[in-house]
C-alpha cells in the first residue's frame, strides 16, 4: 500500500463493484445475469493505471473515470448489464469500502510482524531476566536495570500497540453505502437489504448509518498506527544508542546491508534507523488525518481527498518499522560483557543510589545522599573507584563494613523488582 | 487543566505523595505514623505555585523543588517522617500518576459533554426524522437528504467518539511506580507490592511493569481526545455552513454573547467556532504526543518533557469544544422554511438524480443521464423550474407522465433509507 | 518530483556523479579521462528503478546501491576510471545536492503557476473594483465589500508566497560536500577547491562548511512550500463557499471534469478542492521536515530519511495546488447578479452597520446601535426590508431623511477605502 | 508571553486602542480631546483579567468585552470621548496590532538570545579549531572531525536562524486596520490615512490592504520560530549524546539545578533537554498555524480563534530554548582528553577511512577498501588495535611502511578541511 493509487487498490475497487452488483442481483435490484458480465471485465489487468490517474486529477477522484471504462467494458459484452454497473452507489461509497478492504490486508501484515517483534522481545526478556545493564535517563547512567527488564518494556508496550490496532481496525470493517446524499435514495427502499448484502458479500460489518464524513473509525486506525510507529520508534532509538560505537551493547547484525560506501569499519543499524524514521514521519501523517475530520455537511469538499495519500503512506510506514525491528530483534547481537564493563565504568557512580539506600538504614536520607554526593565528587576528581573511595572514608566506613559497601556497590545486588516485573510482562502476553 | 501546572495538578501531586507514603506504611517500608505528618501538611495551599515553577525550570520538573518543599514542612512536624517522603520513587512517578488522576477526571467531564451531545443530538434526529434539507456534496446541492439524519451522524460519530475515550482513559489508568530506573531498587523486595497498594489507594490498576519510557497509554488517550475534536469540528463546521446568512437553516441562539462590536444585525456562531477552533489546534497536539513517543531508555531526555502542556492543552480544547457543542445543539434553533425554500432554488435541480432514477426505469442509465444533464442546462439558461422543463421536453414526456415527473420531483419521495438509518443510529445509542 | 525516487531524481543523482568527477579532474584529484567514462554510462535509463529501490531499503539509502552498480558500469568501459566513482563523498553529498537541483526545478515551475494566480487574480481585481459584495465575517454577511478587494487579497498574499519561496530557495542553492564526517578528509588538501569546482559545474552556492545535519535552508523552503499551501488553501476554501449552490456568486468552468457520476446536475469544484486538499495535508509535511531538524551529530539515524518522501510529497502537493488555482482562477465564472441579489437579501440588514455610521452623525454610538439593533430585529420579525422600516421608524427617521437612510443602505456608498486598497496592492505588484 | 491572554497582551490592546483613537485625532475623524481620556484610563490594571477571559469565551473574543469596559471607563471621565472609542474598527483589528506588537518585543528577546549562542558556539569553534573528536553518523563513529567544526555548524544554523527570524518578523511589522469587511467603511474617506497615522503612532509599517484572513506572514514568523526551534533542537540532541555518561565529551555545568532527586551523583542536562522538548513542541505548533491558514472571507470562522494560543505558545518555547542553548554552550565543560580517548578506542577502526585513502594511492578504491574490512575485523576479534594489525599485515604492510601507516592512522593527520570550513564559518558571522 506504498503508493495510494496501485494494482492492489484498482483491484479492491474493482472488488467492491463487483460485490455492489451481486448484493444488488441478490436482493433484486438488478437481474442476477449482469453479476457475471461485470465480474468477467472487473480485473484489474484490463485497466491503464496511468491513465486512470490523469483522468482522476481531472474528474476528482479515480472512480468517475474508472466506472466509465468499466461500464464499457461491460457494454462489449452486455449492453443491458452495462445499465447495472455501479447502481445507487456515489464514487466514494466505493473508495471508502475498497480503503476498508486494504485496510483489513493492510492490519493482517502488520499485526504479523508485531508479533514477530514480541516474540523476540519475549526470548530476549527472558534470556536475559538476570543481565545488568546500566540503567540510563536523561542519557545519563543511573541505577542499574537488566537488559531483559528493557526488552520486557518493548515487549509489554508492542502487545498494546498490536491489540489497540486489532481493535481499532475490527471496530472499522464497515461496508461504505450511502449513495450521492447517504440516503441510497437511487435504490428506492431496497437500500437497506442492499448494504447488509454487500457487507455479508466482503465480509465486512453493517453501520447504523453511512459515514461519508464520519472519520472517526479511519482516524482511529490512523491513529493506532502512528501509536504503533511511535513505539517502535522508541525501540529503534533503544537500539541506535546502544548500538553507538562507545557503548556497543547491543548491535543489529543484518546479513548484508548497512556498509558504508567509504568507511569499511562502519555497520550502520538500518533497521533501527528505519524505526526511527518512521516515527519521525508518523505524527504528521496522523495530524493531517485529524486535521481532515471536519468534514462539510453530506461529502467533503477537500478533507476527504487529503485523506487518500496519507492513510496509504501511514500504513506503508508502519508495515516498514514493524518489519525492521522485527528482523533487528529476532537477529540482535547482545554483548553483556559490554553491558557489565558500561556499568562499572567512571568508579561505578552508576550505582550511587544503591550505597545511598544502603546508608539510609543507619542514618537519614539527607546525610546519606549528602555522603554519597561528596564520595561521587571524589571518584571525578581522583578517578578512583566509588567502592575504594567509599571503604576508606571515615564517615562511611563508621556507618558499613567493607562487605556492606562491596554488597551495596554489585549491581547484581540493586536490580529490585526487575525479575518480577519480567514475569508479570511475559505472563501478559503470553498466549 | 487548562494551564499544565495549576493548584488542582499540584494537589495530584500531592495527593499521590501521600497516597504513596500511605502504601509504604501498609507494606512496612515505613512507619505507619510518617503517613499522618505528611498528609497533614500535603495541601496545595501550602506551597507557592509560581516559586515552584520558577524552580521547576531549574531543576527540570517541578516534583523535584516539590519534594525538597514538602520534605522540609514535614521536618517541621516531625524529623523523622521527614526521612520517609517521596521513599524509592522517582519524579517521574509522581508526576505520571498525577496525570492519570487528572485524566480520570478530566474523562469524566468531557464524556458527560459529549453525553450532551448525543441527547442533544438525537432530539434533533428524532424530531427532524422527515424534515427533508438539500444533501451536499462539495458543497453543491446534491440531492436531498434529511435533517434528522444529518444530526443521526452526529450522534452516531459521538457516541463513537465517547466510548472511545472511556476505553482509552480506563486503559490508561494504571499507576507509575518505578523508581530512578523502573526497578523500584531502592525498595527491595517491597516493590512489587507497594505498587499494588498504591494502585488501591488511588483506586488506579497495576501495570505489568513501569512505563516510564512506553506512552503509548497517554498518547492513546491523547488521540482520543483529539478524534473528539475532529469529530465535534465536523459538527462545529456543519453548523457554521447552516448559519451562513444566505443558507440560515439552523442557528446558534446562545443568551446573550456573538454579537459584534460593530454590526448591530450579526448573530455569530460562537459555540461552533469554538468547536473548529479546537479541531484545528489539536491535530498539532496529538502530532507532539506521537512525536515525544521514542524515549530514550528509561527515562526520557527531552520528549517527556515536551508532553506536559501538550497534554493539558488538550484535554482543555476537548472539554471547550464538547460544551460548547453541546450547548449548541441543545438551544439549536432550526428553520424548516428555510430548508425547504433551499432545496427548491434554482429550479429544483438539486432533485435531477430523483428525475434520472425515474428516467433509468424507462431507459438506459447513460441516456437517462443525457436527458437530465440537457434539462439541467436548461433550467440554468431559462431560469424555470426543472418540473417545468421536464413535463414539456418531448423526450422525457415520452418516457414519463406529468404526475410521475411531479412525484419524482418532489423531496419527500426520494428520501430512500433516511429514516431507517436514523432509526438504526438511534437504538445504537439508545440507553 | 511526486515519488521521492523517480527517473528524474535518478537522473540528478548521477549528474551530481558527473559534476563532481568533472570537479575533481578539475582541480587534478583524479584523471580528466576519467570523466568521460562516468559521463557516458551515468544515464538514468542504464539503471533499473526498482532494483535500486529494493537495494535501498537494504542498504539504508539509494546511492550506496547506484555508486556500485555505477562503478560497475563504468569499470566495464575502463577499470581506472571505476576507481574514481563517488571519490571522497559520501552518499548523503550526493542526494543532498540532488535535492537542491530539483528544488530549483520545483521552485521554477511552482514559482511559473503562481505569477499565473497574481495575473489572474490582478485581472479580477482591477476588474471589480466596483463589484460590490457581501463582505462575510464567520460565515455571516458583514458589510460590503468588492469582489476586487477579494481578489486583491489573493494577489497580495499569493505575491508575498512567491517572494518568500524565491527567497528560501535562493538561499537553499548550495552544494553539499563534506565527506564521511563533513571534512572532506579523504580529498586531504584538495576538498574545498572541489567544492568550489563543483559548486560552478552545477550552478550553485558554496556553503560556509558542510550541511548535513544543519536541516534549516531545506525546512525553510518546506516551510515556504508550506505557506504557500495554506495561501492556496484560503483562495480554494473562498472559491467552494462562493460557488455554493445558494451563493453561487463564482464558479469554476473547467472544460470537462467536475461532473458527478450519479447527479448530471452537479459541477464540482475540483480545483478550488485539490487546493484545499493540499492545505490539509501541507501542514503534516512541513511538521515532518521540523520535527526532522535535531539530527543527531555528523549524519543522522533517523531523521534524515524521514525528509526524503515528505519533501517529495511537499513539493508535489504545491504544485498540484498552485496549478488548480490558476486554472480556476484564469476561468472563473463571476456571477455579479447573485452578488447584488445577496446583498440585499434579507431585508439587507449586511448593511446595518452602514445605517448606524449614519446616525452617528447625530447621535452617540451606543444609540445608534440600539437603533439600528432594534431595526434588524423588525426585519427579521416582519421580512420587510431594512429601508422600509427605518424610513418608517419614528426614532430614526427624526434623525435621518428618507434620502439619507437610502443613501446609506445603498451597497456602492458604503464601500470605503475599497478601491484604494485595490489600487495600493496592484501597485505592489505590478511589474 | 507564555499565556497567550496576560497583563502584557492587555496592554498591548489597550495601547492600539489608544494609538487608534490618536490617530484618528490626528486626521480629524474624532475631537483631539478624546484621545487623553482614552489614554487616561487605557492601562492593564485598571481590568480585570479573569473576567475578560470568562467574558471572551462568551462573545468570541476578548476585545468585545474590553471595548465595552473600557468604553464605560472613559464615559466616567467624558461621554462624548466614549462614543469616539474603537472608533470604525473591528476587534481583529486591535487583536492582531497587538500580536504584531507583540512579535515585536518577542524577536527582540528571541534574537538576543540567539546571538548569545552564536558568541558562544563561535568562541567554542575558535578554541577548539584543532580539538580531534570523532565524526559521527547513524551514531556509530565515523572518520574523525574537529569540536571546532561541530561548534561551527552550530553556529552556522543559529546564525541563518536568527537572519530568517529577523527578516520574517521585519516583513510582518505591519498594522492591521480594515474594520468589519476590511474596507474601512465606517470612517468613510479617511481610511486609509488613518491608517498610515495608526502606522506611525505604532511605527508599524503600512501593508498594502488588512490582511484579516491573509495570514502567511504572520505563519511565517511561526515557521522561523519552529525552525529556529529546530535548530536548537539539534544543539540540545548533540549535547545530551555528548553528555552521555559512556561518552563525557562535554557536559553542562549549571550552577545548582539538574540534580536527580534519588541519584546523588547525576548532573541531568536540563538545558539541553529543555531545547530538545522544545523541538518535539515546535513542530505541532507550527503545523497549527499553517493548518489555520485557510481562512473564509474577509474573517475566519475558527482558524483565526486557533492561532491565539498557539502563537503564544511558539513564543514562549523558543525563547525558552534559546535562553538554555544560551546558557549550556556559555558554561560548557568541554571534556579534550576524553574525545582523544573515545576516538582511539576499539583499536582506533574510526580511522579506517584514512588509511583505505593512504591505500587508494597504491591500489584501487575496492581493492583497498577490501584491505581494511579485513583488518577492522581483526580488530574485532583480537581486541589489537588497527594501527598493529595494519603493520603486521603482509598485504598491507607491503603497500605502506610502519610509518605511513601510523601517519594515517593519526586523527590530526585526517582532519581535511575542517579548520577551512571553521574560518569561513566565523568569517561568515563575523560582526
Amino acid at each position: 500500500m506504498a503508493a495510494f493509487f496501485d494494482r492492489a487498490y484498482l483491484q479492491a475497487l474493482l472488488d467492491v463493484e463487483v460485490a455492489l452488483a451481486a448484493a444488488e442481483a441478490e436482493r433484486g435490484v438488478i437481474p442476477s445475469a449482469c453479476v457475471d458480465d461485470i465480474r468477467a471485465v472487473a480485473r484489474a489487468e484490463n485497466f491503464d493505471l496511468a491513465e486512470l490517474s490523469a483522468d482522476a486529477a481531472r474528474d476528482g477522484n479515480v472512480v468517475i473515470p474508472l466506472v466509465r471504462k468499466l461500464t464499457a467494458a461491460v457494454a462489449e459484452r452486455n449492453l443491458v448489464s452495462a445499465h447495472h454497473v455501479h447502481r445507487g452507489a456515489t464514487s466514494q461509497d466505493i473508495m471508502d469500502t475498497a480503503l476498508v478492504l486494504r485496510l483489513r490486508d493492510a492490519d493482517s501484515q502488520i499485526r504479523g510482524a508485531l508479533a514477530r517483534v514480541m516474540k523476540a522481545a519475549a526470548a530476549l526478556a527472558r534470556d536475559h531476566v538476570n543481565t545488568p545493564i546500566a540503567g540510563r535517563s536523561w542519557l545519563q547512567q543511573a541505577s542499574p536495570t537488566t537488559f531483559g527488564l528493557k526488552a520486557a518494556g518493548w515487549l509489554d508496550m508492542t502487545g498494546r500497540c498490536r491489540q489497540r490496532l486489532q481493535d481499532a481496525v475490527a471496530r472499522s470493517l464497515v461496508v461504505q453505502l450511502g449513495g450521492a446524499s447517504g440516503t441510497l435514495a437511487a435504490l428506492a427502499d431496497a437500500g437497506p437489504g442492499v448494504t447488509d448484502a454487500l457487507a455479508r458479500q466482503l465480509d465486512l460489518g453493517v453501520p447504523p448509518m453511512p459515514w461519508h464524513t464520519h472519520r472517526d473509525r479511519i482516524v482511529d486506525v490512523a491513529a493506532a498506527l502512528g501509536i504503533a510507529c511511535g513505539a517502535l520508534g522508541k525501540i529503534g532509538r533503544d537500539l541506535t544508542l546502544l548500538a553507538q560505537s562507545e557503548i556497543g551493547e547491543a548491535t543489529e547484525h543484518p546479513a548484508g546491508g548497512g556498509g558504508s560506501s567509504s568507511m569499511p569499519h562502519k555497520q550502520n543499524p538500518v533497521r533501527a534507523v528505519t524505526a526511527v524514521s518512521a516515527a519521525v514521519r508518523a505524527p504528521g501523517l496522523v495530524a493531517t488525518m485529524l486535521a481532515a475530520m471536519p468534514q462539510e455537511h453530506e461529502r467533503a469538499a477537500g478533507a476527504w481527498q487529503a485523506e487518500w495519500q496519507t492513510m496509504a503512506d501511514l500504513v506503508a510506514v508502519t508495515l516498514e518499522s514493524a518489519g525492521a525491528i522485527a528482523s533487528a530483534l529476532e537477529e540482535l547481537h547482545v554483548d553483556t560483557a559490554r553491558m557489565h564493563d558500561n556499568l562499572l565504568m567512571r568508579g561505578g557512580v552508576g550505582l550511587a543510589e544503591a550505597l545511598s539506600v544502603a546508608l539510609q538504614s543507619r542514618v537519614g536520607r539527607k546525610e546519606a545522599m549528602a555522603h554519597v554526593e561528596r564520595l561521587c565528587r571524589d571518584v571525578e576528581r581522583t578517578g578512583r573507584s566509588l567502592r575504594e573511595i567509599a571503604t576508606h572514608d571515615r564517615d562511611v566506613s563508621s556507618l558499613l563494613t567493607a562487605a556492606e559497601i562491596a554488597h551495596a556497590l554489585t549491581p547484581e545486588n540493586f536490580l529490585g523488582a526487575a525479575s518480577v516485573f519480567i514475569d508479570r510482562t511475559l505472563r501478559q502476553w503470553e498466549g
